[in-house]
């Protein structure tokens, strides 16, 4: 069901996040051009009503508004290069994976082809595209946010945008992400041991998902005395966290399981203790992971 | 305001968290006894309503119920030494942190002194002591656990027996509590990250919660994929990790951030992508963390 008053939009790069990117748009009325490398992809989506191009120009040609998620800003900058005169005058949105440095490079090179750039980022998963919760960060130029912004809103409800820099969506992307990789090897490592025991993992999870409400609760406290630089109202002190890693190394060998992942963050809690901060707020640990400023 | 109806309790070891016990179970209107090594400690309790034994044999005979919140188990023991023949015929619950060796340790050194043993952990801040969610590990001793289950529940609403082996509840807090560490750590990472561009940590803080909303929504799928052995429907790859890496590298040289950390982190990814893990789920460096079988 085309809406005539919609938007259109052109989605580039058809992976699982892409095509869950493309089947929102078309479901919600929007005029919708894929194109995708590898053309199979499109199949499904040209079935559901989008129209596939076969190059990425005609692509970039058939809508004001062209999203690209491909994998990172490199691969982006690549596949954009054939349509690059098309470009001129559109408003180009990312949603990828990368690095603040690989936003500002995309941005001066939007720039140069006369397109209007706005770097987004999901924090989510394919299936979740489209839900009323569903975060998306947006930085860069403001006309096109406020411009498609009811459009944007589609990919999720919770639509952000962070500022006028086009890194930023990629800063706090990344900063925010920096939780995941680590929060679940420790799940991993948790559940590897409840299986040494004979026990599922899934015995876990319930207890687990109480743990990581907990953890979320004390999140501002933490921002808090990390923006403060003010760590003396311990909750939990650095001290508490330096007993405790004598008995995950204990574990660690009860359950056989490899805790050499743990030594490296048993070792910024020993440098904390040990550069003054013992009885400190466990969030002092940001001053021993700030490197001092380089020497220019 | 006592209750002739209610259980007396014994508390020993008055640190934040014993003391918010101790308090629980007064506001309860349970006969509360307390203990401290350093006796200045039970004044503001007394002036609440307790009673302070100036003896630890004193506290222990004045219970049939006893419990410690002592810093570690052979704390506890040590601590309990001078008072065990009074400990005979009573219920003994420790709520401290420990490994699973050392519960199975002091179950073995309280059936030495006649008494029942049931082992806890609260699984929380001592703020959040008798909250209707306030989750607290037993495993023990069942008879101790059931015929005080009323008085248990005073501490917290989510009162759970894990079973009848002593060294379960400490098994579970420690390997839910693997998560802590690293989590906060990353979202340190982030923090100064932030920070290093001008920015205040308060402003990832609701980010960073549907963060950890997102995360808590993937445990059940992981625990099945660990459980199963299957990790063949991934949503997140391990190679899509492995990409991620580079970034984080990247992000921490931009914002001066140490991120040795990470390194042990990222060489798990790489391990379980060489392993034959990389179109496979994240959840499968479970397999890469689980030491193979030592040759007996």
């Amino acid at each position: 069901m085309a809406g005539d008053n919609r938007t259109p939009v052109t989605v580039i790069g058809l992976g699982s996040m892409g095509r869950a990117l493309a089947e929102a748009f078309i479901d919600a009325g929007h005029p919708t051009t894929v194109w995708n490398r590898t053309p199979g992809k499109a199949a499904p989506l040209v079935a559901r009503g989008a129209v596939h191009a076969e190059a990425v120009e005609t692509a970039v040609a058939a809508s004001p508004l062209v999203i690209t998620c491909l994998t990172t800003f490199e691969d982006t900058r690549r596949a954009l290069e054939p349509a690059a005169v098309a470009l001129n005058g559109r408003a180009l949105t990312t949603l990828n994976s990368g690095s603040p440095a690989g936003a500002r490079e995309t941005d001066a090179w939007a720039a140069g082809h006369g397109a209007r750039f706005l770097a987004g980022a999901v924090k989510n998963v394919p299936s979740a595209v489209g839900a009323a919760d569903t975060l998306l960060y947006y930085s860069g130029d403001k006309t096109v946010f406020d411009e498609y912004e009811t459009t944007l809103r589609v990919l999720g409800g919770d639509t952000v945008h962070l500022g006028g820099e086009a890194d930023l969506a990629a800063l706090y992307e990344m900063s925010v992400g920096a939780i995941l990789l680590p929060a679940l090897v420790g799940f991993f490592q948790g559940a590897a041991a409840v299986q040494a025991r004979g026990l599922e993992a899934g015995t876990m999870v319930r207890f687990a998902g109480k743990w990581l409400d907990m953890i979320k609760s004390l999140l501002p406290v933490y921002a808090k005395e990390i923006d403060s630089g003010d760590y003396t109202d311990a909750a939990s002190s650095v001290n508490l966290f330096l007993e405790g890693a004598a008995y995950d190394e204990e574990l660690a060998r009860e359950t056989n399981v490899d805790a050499a992942w743990l030594a490296p963050l048993h070792d910024l809690v020993k440098r904390a203790a040990d550069a003054g901060h013992g009885d400190h707020s466990i969030s002092a640990l940001t001053e021993v992971l700030r490197k001092p400023a380089q020497a220019v």
